[in-house]
């Protein structure tokens, strides 16, 4: 049963370890997609329907993983894929690693599984199970590890969701992953601000939810300063930017806090930091000194 | 000289108080529209360009405000309007007031402008400088207050930028302004904390821009999903959300932070918030819970 790595046939058998949400939406895309798909999971009832949906259900991880050669594993963390794993033999498999974790433990878990005899991908999944196999749905995984692996699965890894592969460094994958949601969560963070601010008054959450998505929407492009900022290291000259208009707002910000009934508490960390750079003499386009003012 | 307020002729007089950068701006736009501009600012050399462009430069604000019954202030804060409008005659004037502020300054300073016989219009620009008089930048204008006014001057307001009215509360434009605003800064946070992440790392800022900016304009729309929620009170069900991915994925953004060496304080406040939220039993779609815990 099992195929040669380099075969890109658009059956490859493979082999998933874990039935969450996320991973019973992976497994649902490679059976509709008519990939042979053995399926394991500690509590076995959530194997049931898949079986009845064409999956293999092994008894044990170890069976599971002795079924196919591409081996996907999405448990809770990094601990559940270490005590899942010891007891299996992964010499000659392709281990695909889609449970959350940091950059450092993806890279000892590289090293952990390449010890036992097997290739590694990490994946960072930028999605959410209802977008699992959803053609367009905007999301998509990220890869990092293996370069030779994920050249032979791409056709196969690219069936759950967009593929976009990071680097050799098995730890990229999680780096890309955990910095894209670190910046989702400061924009949540704002966004939960603003409707704090408009709570109070007579204005509908749904009439100013479109002036919101769209704004930021339309900001989201000053990630593309920054970078060209941080690479010329030129922080004080460049585009008049919208970065200007937010540092010399800020006192109305925490003004206009007060004067809502609104805690300061998620504006003032950046507010602050921004007070920190301006001493500097680097002026309004600072932005890019308060990345490294983060760095200890 | 003087127009009746209800004309629309693209070409309707006006006076403007303030030639800061945004004033000279503005001056520019409207003089590019050929509409008849008189300027003042307290420092006169400021207007010396814009009079070779076709203005008429005024001794005095009262001067100034004399010369139109459309009167648009572009100073530096509240204080300056108050100053420089109070030695002027605002006798059946229309006042926009550009300048920063707060909704409660914006709503004071409405009271005192109406009790002097004038109309009122407060105005929270959403664009830079370079962004004024350009078709299409993306850039537009909130106004509230008068709704009369408003109609009466929506084509002459419109050549600097698009407008938006959002009502006869003339403390709406800056509360939606500073909302804006709000909501950019903690995106903007979220940007830095992103580029600290990876600062270390051999990966191009300008290479992981483009993932970022991308995944954050994705993103923006859960802003719908927030007013959604917080108009019906259901924070429990509804479609599935980004928001659940975020929540569960605190600890390894932490985490992470701690890993590559990077300040967790710009996370801290609203992972804070969330884990303050979730014993209430809300569970993963709580975001709108943690608008209300902001409120005072």
């Amino acid at each position: 049963m099992e195929q040669h790595a380099s075969d890109t046939s658009a059956h490859q058998p493979l082999t998933l370890l874990g039935l969450g949400a996320m991973g019973t939406a992976l497994a649902r895309a490679w059976l509709a997609a008519r990939h042979p798909l053995t399926v394991w999971n500690r509590s076995q009832h959530r194997a049931a329907p898949l079986a009845a949906e064409g999956a293999t259900v092994a008894g044990t991880a170890a069976e599971a993983v002795a079924a196919s050669r591409l081996v996907v594993v999405c448990l809770l963390d990094d601990e559940s894929v270490r005590q899942t794993l010891a007891d299996t033999d992964l010499t000659g498999r392709d281990v695909v690693n889609l449970s959350t974790g940091t950059p450092g433990q993806a890279r000892a878990l590289a090293r952990w599984v390449e010890d036992r005899g097997a290739r590694f991908l990490d994946g960072g999944i930028m999605a959410v199970p209802p977008m699992i196999g959803v053609p367009d749905s905007g999301g998509y995984i990220l890869y990092s590890g293996s370069t030779d692996a994920f050249e032979a699965y791409r056709h196969t890894l690219a069936v759950p969701a967009g593929t976009r592969y990071v680097g050799a460094d098995p730890g990229f994958a999680a780096l890309h992953d955990v910095a894209l949601l670190s910046a989702m969560t400061g924009m949540f963070s704002g966004i939960a601000h603003a409707f704090a601010l408009i709570r109070r008054e007579e204005i509908a959450p749904k009439e100013f939810a479109p002036l919101l998505a769209e704004w930021l929407a339309a900001m989201a492009g000053s990630a593309h300063l920054t970078a060209a900022q941080l690479e010329s290291g030129d922080h004080t000259t460049g585009v008049a930017s919208n970065l200007a208009m937010m540092v010399t707002a800020n006192a109305t910000l925490l003004r206009t806090a007060e004067e809502q009934g609104v805690s300061t508490e998620l504006l003032t960390p950046y507010t602050g930091l921004m007070a920190d750079v301006r001493p500097a003499g680097q002026g309004a386009e600072s932005h890019p000194g308060g990345v490294d003012l983060l760095l200890r």
